[in-house]
């Protein structure tokens, strides 16, 4: 079966400039651990929400962007370079840090500490020049390689009759 | 400045198994292009809505799934292993294969062929047993590797006042 298993290499297409320098939450070696309060968790979400960041395309990739400009929002692939490639091997954490909600199963989390670390955020595209992307809204912390631009579609992202278990309504 | 790229490599933790078995449009040398007709292409798209699929978690990583089975929607990425690694050197195509369209940039397109081709979509989940998840609506075709799992969280998903160019409306 080894022929069915394509390298799977990823390449950065490009680098974050953000103001923020460090993740909101920082992994030790039992899990995530926030080393901030409940409220401050929810104010620093506030201010990634208002946050205003730069994505800058290396120059080879420059033509992928063409007609980028024409969606509001777009959907970023990042790498949270910042966490301890150790932490792959993690296997359930509580969410947010907090130990008041049971454990959960990473991939039942947002953790950015996962087998593949890749995150997915959409957000708001406010300029592009060339290829500097300006976005609203993105947690990626400077310097983080972007890996994927896609445009938001609402085909591969947008669902009908979403429940969520209790623990991540009330984040 | 080396120090700072990190090694990005993937490894599969999991398979679809899909009644899917090709993509609904193919490659050629000149970018994405479709055989089949405009009115065919928008059949496989319901067809697509309709599916259901399975995805199996390899054995070490079925600990990752605890709790995923509370949500009624998850986002999946995976890897579309049959499309030829050097169109990862495309930069521009006609969106769909469709030449009435002009040519996009490949970040403005949910084109398979990218730099680093990892697809996203969010789906149903229908259902967890164990390490298997049975989803509705994934367009991944049989075999093809999982590279994540998250929870479909409208915090990084949702967006508001969404502004779609003419030629992704009409799709």
């Amino acid at each position: 079966m080894e022929e069915l298993r394509p390298e799977m290499i990823l390449e950065p297409v490009g680098r974050v400039e953000s103001p923020l320098a460090n993740p909101t939450l920082k992994t030790d070696k039992n899990g995530l651990k926030s080393d901030l309060s409940r409220d401050t968790v929810k104010k620093e979400c506030e201010k990634v929400k208002n946050t205003v960041s730069r994505i800058r395309i290396f120059e080879p990739w420059t033509p992928l962007l063409k007609g980028i400009e024409d969606f509001s929002h777009i959907l970023v692939l990042y790498w949270p370079h910042l966490i301890d490639p150790e932490k792959r091997q993690l296997k359930q954490v509580h969410p947010m840090g907090r130990k008041d909600i049971p454990k959960q199963g990473i991939f039942a989390t947002c953790s950015p500490a996962r087998p593949n670390p890749i995150l997915v955020s959409a957000v708001r595209l406010l300029e592009r020049r060339e290829n500097i992307l300006q976005v609203q809204g993105l947690e990626a912390v400077n310097q983080s390689p972007v890996i994927d631009i896609k445009p938001y579609s609402p085909h591969y992202l947008t669902v009908k009759d979403l429940k969520l278990p209790e623990w991540m309504a009330n984040i």
